[in-house]
């Protein structure tokens, strides 16, 4: 186990951070609240993102780029988005700095250049992107528009956390328009899809497909979808939304179209979009307490090579076998490294890439050439066994594919452990209090009993599975008659 | 040819300009200098940043990222970096915005979350990254840093041309760091060598590798190399620039590391970018009088397929050819696009396609399918001709790179008959006046000098290109001795 590296159970929120910090993933910079990518670290978010963009192409999307500026008359022109983001937007004001002419190399912003409106860093897009498409749209011809931007956005948090919760992230965001409210909320729902499957198949991250309460909706939404997904802690984290905008933001910007029969009506919008907070959830769904675990799909390196050797000669017959086992994997798809690297032990490095979740490790010595062999070594479960190098390639390949599986049967099990009914309030207060994790219970629908119940308890309701039978029951909080359960959860 | 499209001749800038808005690649946004890059354009865009990520992770880089803000105090560091930038740089000053208590669904800045510290929106990153680094480094164990970056930057432009100066921008950067002047060298010129073979093998664009005169050094460095292009209006275009920036960033933020000896030592550094300005220079190297034309490498669509038909049993016909040739054909890498849709006739398509440049174009009409026949047109030449389908899916790829190879080589013949050298100032301005081009010229390599040729005659030295061979001479303008001749251009 690393050095002064907490346990999940001393220390989760530490537990955390030093994960993000020792194994490369990211970093606070000097700017409050945004942080620094690191190589290892951007390089699982490139993987994500190929991912995802592939899943989007699939889906008919393209992608496109709009403007980092929001001139801040656009942000009023939807009140509700205008409320929901205006408490957390950076503010340019001004064009030019100059030299101050009281302090020698000292800059200052020059008041002459003062900027007649002032411009918001998007929080996101859908300002500036429905302010475009009113140039795009004229008839029934210029739709469906399905495109997706992958782009910075800044938000001003107060309290931020490395990938969870930062200033500045990256993220993407589809902004697409409809003729129909129908097909509008079809494209929602077919968008909600692709996040699961990418966060089932990918991330290896089982999630829950639902939809928000009025209360927690994206501003300026007629219906909020999400996935939401349970961390280790017990604590909820929400994965990814996706939003029917209705004609909101259509009637906002004014953008219609004339429709088979000529006439003029707005446009459907929706706007879907997962973020480099997915970084997070995918580190605290599946590391240890020796560090991070990655899925073998995510994994930039899938497969490390060792070699254990004392001598040079040693080093360069382990080599001679390396090489064409290196290359039979890689000519597989499989990212290997092989570290023969001399400034380090193999006990150190066995620590270091199982500190940053490498999926399986290969270890090689004198004895394994000799008996034409190699030791395997799985992340997941800290299995080793001896296997021989003949149709090694496969055994790997398959290995890979059972790390997988395994990583999301382990998380689905957790979460169906930490998944409860509460009949009661106070049996739902001990089950939060003690075990967090979902809690399904019945709501009476109001927003006066959801903010109760958070001010309470801190849970809030997640979701209402898309999934869910509807069951007659009483609110747990008011008492008052509901007719399906939902879900509660403290959050992140 | 498209209606009210200006050739070349008539108007080269509107020319541009309407390809750009007509080929969907890129509109001017609401906000002020700021574009839209449109579906179409990004996609070019996007196999532009493929080939070149691809090219940087093979020699040795990984990508990382950074904020998107520099604190004002960090600009300052690095002198002439901050004197280059200063005037251009989008000032970020409040962190908030409030309801407006005189005018309802209005917002304004709030005044009490004004920034201790201004925030600059990166120009570019040496600043912040230089600082991250700092925490990176100790010793030479941890060097070479390799690491690039893919971002947005502002730089506030007053006149601002879609592509070729916008206030925000695409691009990467790189930022290394070395233990020695003579490695941050190496580095330097063989990411020139990168931008050099993507430009000439992808783009099909010649470039002139040099260095540039110290006038024209990015601010905070000691050598900037670059690669320039001639554009069809015989105006130069910077391509790409890579830059030596010695110890100065390490100087200006205390990054020393322990070499081998144990002694302390301050950091060697690079930079080197490319933009979306590289789009720019793509529509001008090849484009007609008939719109776009794009190298097959860099085209979303390479070939496009158009039925002609009268009945939908006709289109049924064709359409059983069509698809084992469109999956063959794709089964090669090779992208295409059946477009048989009904709302518009063959020769609208025809026009759309070549105007959007797609490199080939295959018709195929009911006596082709009698046949066994297709016709095959090229963009670039024009030239059309009937084919046999079989074997049809080499001969498409031979094709393809055949219009690859042509297009470099038309466009290496513009610059060499585009290419003069002057002896006299009367012969200079006349070239320079007539026909724009490069012009090889004697300069005495003082400031003074190239500022007057500049202000006289509106050329700038592009660059003293790394190939140049020594040749004592007079400068053109002073008179004064110059041991080597410098290409002067008017540029973009």
């Amino acid at each position: 186990m690393a050095k002064d590296f907490p346990s999940r159970e001393q220390n989760y929120s530490e537990w955390y951070n030093q994960i993000v910090m020792r194994a490369d993933l990211a970093e606070h910079s000097a700017v409050r609240g945004c942080m620094v990518i690191k190589p290892y670290g951007f390089s699982i978010w490139e993987k994500m993102q190929a991912a995802l963009d592939k899943m989007f192409k699939d889906t008919g999307h393209s992608n496109a780029y709009f403007p980092l500026f929001v001139p801040k008359s656009f942000l009023e022109k939807e009140e509700g988005h205008a409320e929901g983001f205006a408490k957390e937007c950076a503010v340019v004001t001004h064009y030019r700095l100059k030299a101050d002419p009281n302090e020698k190399g000292k800059l200052m912003v020059d008041k002459d250049a003062k900027l007649e409106e002032e411009l918001i860093i998007r929080p996101t897009s859908e300002a500036i992107i429905w302010n475009t498409y009113k140039g795009w749209i004229q008839s029934y011809r210029d739709l469906p528009i399905l495109v997706n931007q992958w782009a910075n956005v800044v938000r001003w948090e107060m309290r931020t956390r490395l990938f969870l919760r930062t200033a500045e992230f990256l993220w993407q965001e589809g902004h697409t328009a409809h003729a129909t409210s129908q097909e509008a909320v079809a494209e929602t729902e077919k968008m909600l899809g692709v996040y699961a499957d990418f966060a089932e198949q990918f991330m290896a991250l089982p999630v829950i497909k639902g939809v928000k309460t009025p209360n927690e909706r994206f501003a300026g939404a007629l219906e909020t979808y999400c996935i939401e997904a349970l961390m280790q802690d017990g604590k909820a984290l929400q994965a990814g939304t996706s939003h029917f905008l209705g004609q909101n933001f259509a009637k906002a910007f004014d953008v219609k179209f004339a429709n088979k029969d000529g006439k003029l009506d707005h446009v459907w919008a929706t706007s879907w979009g997962v973020s480099t907070r997915l970084m997070g959830a995918l580190i605290m769904a599946h590391s240890d307490d020796d560090g991070l675990v990655l899925p073998p799909k995510l994994a930039p390196i899938q497969v490390v090579i060792v070699p254990i050797y004392k001598s040079e000669e040693e080093l360069k017959k382990i080599t001679e076998k390396v090489m064409p086992i290196k290359k039979a994997l890689e000519a597989k798809g499989i990212s290997v490294k092989y570290d023969d690297s001399d400034n380090r032990k193999p006990g150190w490095k066995f620590a270091e890439y199982e500190f940053k979740g490498v999926p399986i490790r290969i270890a090689i010595g004198p004895r394994d050439v000799e008996n034409g062999t190699v030791e395997v070594a799985r992340r997941d479960t800290k299995e080793k066994e001896s296997l021989s190098q003949a149709d090694l390639v496969n055994k790997i390949a398959h290995l890979l594919e059972q790390i997988q599986d395994n990583l999301y049967k382990k998380a689905l099990t957790f979460r169906e452990e930490r998944t409860y009914a509460a009949n009661t309030y106070d049996e739902f207060k001990k089950l939060i209090g003690e075990n967090g994790g979902f809690v399904y219970a019945h709501w009476d629908g109001t927003p006066e009993t959801e903010e109760k119940i958070k001010e309470e308890t801190k849970a809030t309701i997640r979701c209402i599975p898309l999934s869910n039978k509807k069951e007659s029951g009483k609110c747990i909080c008011s008492g008052k008659p509901s007719d399906q359960r939902v879900i509660f959860a403290i959050a992140y």
